[in-house]
């Protein structure tokens, strides 16, 4: 099928219009149409060896989100005392997640075991199973903001929280939990950039030429 | 930004239009302004603390390509040696790159050290920066595909023949290596489905709500 101009144009205006959001979530149900949507696009990430190692985990329950807010509170604090001075001060002021507010959230997994030992295309490089559960997380956070919702990626809490809230088998693992959920606004710069903690790169400085080093293009 | 029906529709025709592509390659060059438009998408993939921790090598030399393609046939092999009987029969039967038919290559690398030590969002997860430069990888391959460009993701290909090949220095860890070019067609099916390699799983099979396990939407 050719992807023509105007769809070409729809499409770059989800990637473009992403963001991790975490302070703007209004508390609007998500219609299950919609979330199944998202999940199905997700679900038709590329994976090693097709084996689509990945699982998806519906949060709703308040008492649930409370208790993955608490576990991110306390990670919370131990990473910021991993900063020093005003970068401790700054990291303070920072809202990373939105897991009380977003009215759901999603935990990924993985299952490294599924379809068994000898996965094609994971002979050579073992990680290949993560990285694939990641593409499904990146599917996922692109499809939800066609479909005008905000996602943020809540990076700040021990696998531990997760698994005991959401009664995860040790033999998984876990590759990150996502607030979904309708916004205020989606914000047109990064917060991070936004709040002056970390700028954009060049990206021509991203991009080499035949060998690494090499930033002209023949 | 609200994205309308028709650019949700436009989006969600490239998402389930991607496919991995191995066999369906034409040499004609990929334009240069196409190319810098499928690279700033994957530089605005989301990363952990903002770090954006990827690097693309773009690939059109043939010696460097043949230098790879090698690379490639000792893994493939070694690889093939892993399964038994029928399976493996059917491992050597499957087209599993298309390093040298394609015109261009891509590689992607992560660098874990910058901005620091430190980095917000990676000091409970430190596999996030990885995470990070694979969410660039799906962000590039996406693109590519509204750009009506096939990409093909080679892991079967030790490390040390892309960082030899590519001078890619000793403390960057690499992602992956991509195969980009136009192509003959699109497939509708993923190749390790329709050659019976491996089927796709009922996507309720992935879905669970509140814990793990309970496959009942409420």
């Amino acid at each position: 099928m050719h992807i023509n101009q105007q769809q070409r144009e729809g499409f770059y205006e989800v990637l473009f219009g992403r963001r991790d959001v975490r302070r703007e979530f209004l508390p609007d149900a998500i219609p299950d149409e919609v979330l199944q949507r998202i999940l199905l696009a997700a679900h038709h990430a590329p994976s090693v060896g097709f084996m689509q190692p990945w699982d998806f985990i519906v949060v709703k329950d308040v008492h649930t989100r409370r208790a993955i807010k608490q576990g991110f509170e306390q990670a919370n604090d131990e990473s910021a005392a991993m900063f020093d001075g005003e970068r401790k001060e700054a990291y303070q002021q920072l809202k990373l997640e939105g897991i009380e507010e977003a009215p759901l959230g999603i935990c990924i997994t993985c299952d490294r075991q599924r379809t068994g030992n000898v996965v094609l295309g994971k002979t050579i490089k073992p990680e290949m199973d993560l990285y694939s559960a990641v593409c499904a997380a990146q599917n996922l956070w692109l499809s939800a903001r066609a479909e005008n919702i905000g996602v943020g990626w809540v990076s700040i809490l021990h696998d531990q929280v997760l698994r005991e809230a959401l009664k995860i088998p040790a033999n998984l693992e876990i590759i990150g939990y996502f607030c979904l959920g309708y916004v205020k606004a989606f914000q047109q710069t990064p917060d991070l950039e936004r709040y002056g903690w970390q700028s954009r790169r060049d990206p021509k400085q991203a991009i080499h030429y035949e060998q690494w080093g090499n930033q002209q293009a023949d």
